[in-house]
């Protein structure tokens, strides 16, 4: 049972962990296979429907990869329709929360084949995404960091810091006019940076998903919405030995430090905790599988970069943390 | 892809069918075993949190059991908290939903692996549930209704009206003063139905669906959303044979009707298409069969009982209808 009320993903909720676990629930079938399921949704980020259907999938997919795996077998769509918009305005951002949502579907290679619908004030869109595989041969079971791995993520982080600013500039609000009189940031920089967080977040993680077995990867999760230093902490409370992380590096969708900088604005990217929307997957693995793995994820992620930002250490205490003098890149 | 805005279960949305198909995704996984998956969400419906969580999960859980399906492997909950309300209430809400939907996850002999929580301005309860069988003698295919059958429902009609009524009530509507001063109901009646329909919609359809196979059940459905004859209707559409169904009795929750028939409060019970919430299953067999199949419902289900409410006959065009002169049974 829930003793406080913890938002997102709960895998485990309602067994005795009492903790939040990782991506997925993860569940030996009666005939000796493994099934691997997870559930997510959120609400709308940006303008497109269309682009919002294909973040809400390759969202809930992301779960799966972040497990090494490889095939999502099917989806099932979880869509709320607004209940205070004109009739016609409605059928259209619905169409395109399906399309994008089923384009996203087909390029994961898996198909939609059921969801549920409803009425809500707010839309809503997420599905179910399950893989039933073999054995334990097939997924990674993300508790073998080893001290001397080095950690990899495949996306920049910065989405909510992106996301909001859109907002606030859509609205003209006086979180805008702030970010305009200060000198924050120019119109220019803020359209960049939403245009870097939409085709981020629209990504599907299925390539460094795939190879996370060929690279021998110790232990993975995804980056979503207890930021990187939250995800991080989870994947090392899951660890058999014991053992912490250090983050050294955080590359940064770029100008969204400079958001978060100005003194005005709190998301706590800095410090880790900036929520992040279908981030990136963040994998422990040897530093050799690690230069190939990104080298490989390169080539067929068209080129899009990920980047080796930590270190997995001995840590009884087995705390991820973030280093004094990290570094910043800005992507 | 929508091509018209449909709420509710969306099986197949995506696919090529383009209609409403029955309750589950239904794969053949890679391992040469059969995945049946579906999920199911809305927004409370009475009072008590609580119940609204037993209501949930048996409301997601009976879609399984409407293929015949004896055993669910697992369960992801699905809950949104109310933005709104102060945060003690909340945090009670919350509790008593999940706690409700685990006691009904118990109940089933099924466990709560995961999940996702999130803020909305209504709270949400719901979930995914799955099972994996070995072929497909271990659910029914519901495709496989034949003239003479008979048709049995498990759970009389009415929780829609039932759960109105409650609302006007508590509200104090000028419905609900309309009900009192043209004596449509009593306070006590209104009470007992309410009453009636909270025990019916939280009563897991589990027995009820392992039963299916054993009494060689030709196809089976729940009634949900869309009534009584909506669902009829998907049912007969998904028919190897051309049949339709002919129902000749409404088993409605008591005094139900009196609200449909006063004149003034359009449900559309007596036509079959008042909504239902976690109601019964909707099975076609064999006349021996069928009798047999109740009676070992009743006797698993503590008594409840279970109703002959029509037959398969020769159809070209499929129809479900209720014959004109059906009956009416007080539950």
């Amino acid at each position: 049972m829930l003793s406080t009320l913890q938002l997102g993903d709960g895998h485990n909720i309602g067994t005795s962990h009492g903790k939040i676990a990782l991506d997925c629930s993860i569940r030996s079938t009666r005939q000796g296979n493994i099934c691997i399921s997870t559930t997510d949704f959120f609400f709308p980020l940006l303008d497109s429907p269309y682009l919002t259907g294909r973040i809400g999938a390759a969202n809930v997919l992301s779960d799966l990869y972040a497990e090494g795996v490889g095939h999502c077998d099917f989806v099932l769509m979880l869509l709320a329709v607004c209940r205070d918009m004109p009739e016609n305005e409605r059928n259209i951002c619905t169409q395109e929360m399906v399309r994008g949502f089923n384009d996203a579907c087909l390029e994961a290679e898996t198909v939609v084949t059921g969801g549920q619908t409803v009425f809500n004030p707010w839309p809503i869109i997420g599905g179910v995404a399950t893989s039933i595989v073999r054995d334990d041969t097939e997924y990674v079971k993300s508790n073998g960091a080893k001290c001397g791995d080095v950690v990899v993520l495949t996306k920049a982080l910065g989405t909510q810091v992106a996301v909001n600013v859109q907002e606030w500039r859509v609205q003209s609000s006086s979180r805008w006019k702030e970010i305009i009189d200060k000198n924050v940031l120019t119109l220019e920089m803020a359209e960049d940076m939403m245009h870097a967080a939409a085709c981020s977040m629209s990504r599907l993680n299925r390539h460094g998903g795939s190879l996370m077995r060929k690279h021998h990867a110790h232990a993975g999760t995804d980056v979503t919405g207890f930021g990187l230093l939250g995800h991080a902490q989870n994947l090392m409370d899951n660890q058999e030995e014991e053992v912490g992380m250090e983050i050294h590096t955080l590359p940064l969708i770029a100008n969204t430090s400079l958001v978060e900088t100005s003194g005005n604005f709190k998301f706590r990217l800095l410090d880790g905790y900036s929520a992040e929307t279908s981030g990136g997957l963040l994998i422990c693995l040897s530093e050799e599988d690690a230069k190939e793995y990104i080298a490989e994820l390169e080539e067929l992620d068209g080129g899009e970069p990920a980047w080796i930002i930590g270190r997995i250490v001995p840590d009884a205490e087995r705390k991820a943390k973030i280093v004094e003098d990290f570094n910043i890149l800005q992507v």
